[in-house]
């Protein structure tokens, strides 16, 4: 069994890069750090480059022999990490980002609009895994999918369901090539409603903007409808991934009934 | 004016090391940034050991000529600030933490029984102002309120109603003593209900439990009720301060039905 031991090894210095965007971009790989991250990987058929294991640990149970597996010391999983206590599993993957050519009917999607904070990005695919949505779209502007703080923010639900960058506007355009009747939801104080006064039925893309200023005007121009969480004390906003939970549960809430 | 130049100063060094809970809980005060925080903290009538604004820029509108404002420099600035690019405004402020002794009527009490992120816990001190809830109470083993972190996320929020630190089971038998029907709802598995399914009205304090392994049993052994939010898809759990913000919007809109 290969152990890496130096952090000067070349396929390390190679990994470290991809901590920047650029060269995940350039490359199409990106870095996921700690079992439960890699294990929801394993378990979802991602495309391995390197799965990387602290010597000394236990051969996860949930790894065939048989898997590519290498293990590294600790210097070299602290190299490979963002985090201050580097866990004791990483691994390298290849990005499998798939626009679905075939979109299902009636579903319930979630578009990221200039989202710029990798933690709501990473929390909102976690709860869009969690209230079983289609898929979500993030748009330009938004940080990146492969940004080492938001594929820990989803706690591996990027693995869960199709999650891929489009620009939005083309998005909307080809949903309603299929389904005219799908309704561009918009998270907007502009002309809206409160968030549990409109119906979430059939096709719903629902729209949430940037942290502080909101909706683009693009698809503010698109939106069916605004809704908007009334606020009682005197907090001027809502935090957006916390936003755009509480909307996408009243609509699954609704949906279900 | 009074312009401190040098990051060796006393006092500067003596703020700076507001950055560990040691010293905050020794001194008393603690550290915020930015212009916003700083506004924030003004309106409500915080308790000011120093405002500090850098050296060229505009006296804030907000800010009275009389107020006892330094000048300092950006490096005096960057030592004070926990975030790479700090802003042009701190202050240090003296904790006014007041344990109510009259609690309103037919309150709703946000809980925190060990939530140990600091983003999470100012999240939900932020969801808990826009909701006008009547105060969060931070129980024993939870991040810190004045942790940088904490106050960060709280956007100003921590300004804006009643929060203290104060051991949970202390507070409910305090409040049952003078509301016999107040009741305890927590969220976990343990006998529970759909949030969606029960009623919120009277008194209410909602318990939210640790990341990783929930509520303690103490708290559990309190809960009148316990309720859970559905997980339709495959993600294993929600954030902690999703979860807490859903279900604080849940109740309060049957609160104002």
């Amino acid at each position: 069994m290969e152990v890496i031991t130096s952090v000067q090894n070349p396929r390390v210095k190679q990994w470290a890069k991809l901590h920047t965007r650029k060269e995940r971009e350039k490359t199409g790989l990106f870095l996921i750090e700690g079992p439960h991250l890699v294990e929801e990987a394993y378990k979802s058929g991602a495309a391995f480059e390197a799965i990387l294991l602290e010597e000394g640990i236990e051969w996860p149970s949930w790894l065939p022999a048989s898997a590519l597996a290498l293990y590294v010391t600790r210097p070299v999983l602290e190299k490979l990490s963002e985090t201050k206590t580097p866990q004791t599993m990483a691994a390298v993957i290849r990005m499998q980002e798939t626009t679905p050519t075939k979109l299902p009917r009636d579903g319930f999607w979630l578009l990221l609009d200039r989202v710029q904070d990798p933690g709501n990005v990473g929390t909102l695919i976690r709860t869009a895994d969690a209230a079983g949505l289609s898929g979500i779209i993030i748009g330009d502007g938004s940080a990146d999918l492969y940004n080492g703080k938001t594929v820990r923010s989803t706690m591996g639900s990027l693995f869960h369901l199709p999650v891929w960058q489009e620009n939005l506007f083309a998005f909307v355009t080809r949903i309603r090539e299929q389904e005219a009747d799908a309704r561009v939801i918009g998270t907007s104080l502009q002309e809206s409603k409160l968030y549990t006064d409109i119906s979430y039925t059939g096709a719903v893309l629902l729209v949430i903007g940037n942290e502080g200023s909101g909706m683009s005007e693009e698809m503010l121009a698109l939106a069916d409808q605004n809704v908007i969480i009334p606020l009682y004390g005197q907090a001027e906003s809502l935090n957006a991934a916390i936003a755009g939970s509480v909307v996408i549960y009243e609509a699954v809430r609704q949906r279900r009934l």
